[in-house]
């Protein structure tokens, strides 16, 4: 009970799209649905339009209840498509509401055009609007929520859209970031018969089980950080101590709330976790552009925020450089006179988190002396202890590799399986679970050394560095060629 | 109300491994399950022993009761084998219990020893021993009863007793046969993670949704027969009126007791039900030895019962040749003095049954005019209204589509999957729904014209003929190739 509280307590603060235990006990989760509300406005006029799907809610099960239906939500964009037979590019919806992919996926919007696709961004069920059992939920209604279930509710929806369109010999391309990328990843491997090809984006699919180390994570946080400057690591590692013993002084908490401009309410005590979302989401969102994904950032924001505490503008000392670094996490564009710590509105109930206490266990969270952030031991038991608490459930952390595989990828798939583009960023802190090496011809890793959390996704600039023009001119490359081999076919 | 009544009244003659409307109306359930209670005592002592696994009931739903746990059976055999590391081989159990598989799969035993193979025969759940709720289920029970979750028992299992025999890096190839070929050829496809390659005898992965006309079934039925004789064909095409003229004549009933050593109590309108399974069975199992899969049989049972009605020994008319032909398929042993129609006894409930109405809706079933038996026309609509009234659930004809492909099969897996063996014998009237042409290099058609219902996974006999051996040399190479091609990746 006392962890569940203690735990419950902290989600507010959360906005990692991967629940798990950071390094100073803060239990992070996702957000991703907290920036869904924000509209491609700025692209001028709506980019889709959004349509329901009668889905079933079991797909593997025969009882009863299992074939209730409930309204997944998918969005569509036609202006480009060249009708019977022309491509259908999906994007495999993640733990978000879909407009939220939608809008961060630009890549599919560009390159649209050129291969006259039609464009069907899918939601993920229990993300959005997409709920069957409405906006609450408790371990019996949430059952249903699996990625075999969604890559189902995928596999359905594709084959009856493109039954209702006279096109089922369309080919489909799938798409997907995060975890979005593991489904499309998966979908490929899965359901070879829906989808001819997909584009992996920054998907940790080997983030589970024995597969990884449970340091990985933070060790590329850190590498992040250290690689912009050394004072700036050292900053930030010497920092958790003394936010700590000012806390434990008589009058701390309210030195904290002062130096970090706390609104009126919000607690002191979370600062920390708070500091340490900004770094770790800094760091998945490294991107060479300005950027407004999970909040507004600019360009570079791991430089910028090591700039910050380097060169603090006022004040020298460690809470006034972290303040500086958070003011551009957190208020890039400068419109917050205070920070009540609850960047992230949960829309909802758990369902990532719930997701995260079943079957994806991802393996990190641990943190080295090494790292920039208190040491500590990876805790699998913490995570038991508290899943079967707040669900009245034991976690399957063997259930993914099972299912999915992972073991000795390369020999599994090198005769095995074909058109899947895994990019990964190595900034990405969860490129630590990637795909990093081709496993044949057609299982193709790219890796861009400076890129962060499925950059390749995003909408092209102006701004665009070389190497990630390059990485989009090669993907393009790649899914011509399986377009031209299906038709070929 | 009505139709179940009928349906169920007819039940007990009915003997197919998959459930379908024949052409005479009689709705053919499979008791694969009544063989079951037979030993390899003619081996000369137990090829196997018996263990239990304890599985989980659903491993796609996280609601608590998905959580259960049963008993499900296997069979292994270790005297082969090398140990760690060394191949083993499994067999996927399908619609009945492990042991009557595991007799009829003599294949596995005689090329163990080259192979330093370890033998595993995992039952399927539902059937024999491995009954999540016992020998009693409704449609609630029943519902954890599908294809995915048997794939996912046996992907579980495997891995579970890999660890425990410290050999995780052993390579697996699945076998099966019928539905059993199925279940091997989709684990392939969807966990080439657990197994390397896979042996898919007589498997109708075809037989579903549009892929198949509902006619070819009882097509190759009529051809075995026809080929034999063209006097047969003709006696049997003919008896159905006679018999339907005679059980509407005052005492016609009596007569065909009497024609066919009725035994006290049986009921001579299920007469014409009871000479079709044996024209159908004895077409599937037209093995090219003597045999004793569903019932002991001479070698070439299609042979012998035409020479059984074209020269009678008793009595010219056509009901005393159709008594010589059941002579034949239900006493060829000699043992039966009379007969009670009731050849398979049920053994629980009706598991194929549920599967035949949720999922497994193979298309057949249909007659010709120009068929062996009476012209009827595909009724899809008679199953659907049966099922809701025997589950009060509906059908899901285009599930296994969606799950598992078909469609379009060469392009979609012409560069996608490897290693699947697709042996069909083209006597078997299910060779319609298998897979006749080679895919890919490593998704290998073999296709032997005289062979019936999975031939090629039965013991070897000094009496096979050569077509047969070939076969399974070729077999057994492929294997090797497999086999020789992991250890070197």
């Amino acid at each position: 009970m006392e962890i569940s509280m203690a735990i419950n307590l902290l989600l507010f603060l959360c906005l990692i799209p991967f629940s798990f235990f950071v390094c100073n006990g803060v239990v992070i989760v996702p957000s991703y649905a907290a920036a869904a509300h924000r509209t491609l406005e700025h692209r001028g006029g709506a980019l889709y339009e959004t349509r329901y799907f009668m889905q079933t809610l079991d797909h593997f099960n025969y009882k009863p209840d299992g074939y209730m239906q409930f309204r997944q939500k998918y969005l569509v964009n036609d202006s480009f498509w060249e009708g019977r037979g022309a491509p259908i590019f999906v994007y495999a919806g993640n733990e978000g509401s879909i407009e939220l992919f939608a809008d961060n996926t630009g890549f599919m919007f560009d390159v649209a055009p050129s291969f006259k696709a039609l464009l069907v961004f899918i939601e993920h069920r229990y993300y959005g609007e997409s709920l069957p059992f409405g906006d609450v939920g408790n371990s019996s209604t949430l059952g249903y929520l699996s990625t075999t279930q969604a890559l189902a509710d995928f596999a359905t929806l594709i084959t009856d859209l493109k039954k209702n369109l006279s096109s089922e010999h369309s080919p489909v391309v799938a798409f997907g970031g995060s975890y979005g990328g593991m489904l499309a990843a998966w979908f490929r491997l899965k359901y070879p018969h829906v989808v001819i090809g997909s584009v992996a984006s920054s998907a940790p699919i080997l983030q589970f089980d024995d597969l990884v180390s449970p340091y990985t994570f933070i060790d590329i946080v850190t590498n992040d950080f250290k690689s912009e400057s050394e004072s700036c690591f050292k900053t930030i590692k010497n920092s958790w101590k003394e936010m700590d013993d000012t806390l434990r002084q008589p009058g701390g908490p309210q030195k904290l709330a002062k130096a970090f401009k706390l609104c009126r309410g919000a607690i002191p005590e979370y600062v920390p976790g708070w500091i340490n979302s900004a770094f770790i989401y800094g760091a998945m969102t490294d991107y060479p552009t300005a950027s407004n994904f999970l909040t507004p950032l600019p360009a570079f924001p791991v430089k910028q925020m090591c700039k910050a505490i380097d060169n603090p503008t006022a004040g020298n000392d460690t809470l006034s450089r972290l303040y500086a670094a958070m003011n551009i996490y957190y208020n890039y564009t400068g419109t917050e006179s205070c920070f009540d710590l609850d960047s992230g509105s949960r829309i909802g109930f758990d369902s990532w988190d719930f997701q995260s206490c079943t079957e994806m266990i991802l393996i990190e969270g641990g943190c080295r002396n090494e790292s920039m952030f208190p040491a500590e031991t990876y805790d699998y038991q913490k995570q038991l202890a508290y899943c079967k608490e707040a669900y009245k459930i034991s976690p399957r952390p063997h259930w993914i590799t099972t299912e999915f595989g992972g073991h000795d990828i390369k020999r599994v798939l090198k005769r095995f399986g074909s058109n899947i583009i895994f990019f990964n960023g190595l900034r990405d802190p969860w490129s630590g679970g990637g795909v990093l090496k081709s496993i044949n011809p057609s299982l193709i890793a790219i890796v861009a050394p400076q890129g962060a959390h499925h950059v390749d996704l995003r909408f092209a600039t102006e701004q665009d560095p070389v190497w990630l023009r390059n990485v989009r001119r090669k993907e393009i490359q790649i899914i011509s060629k399986w377009l031209k081999q299906y038709y070929e076919d």
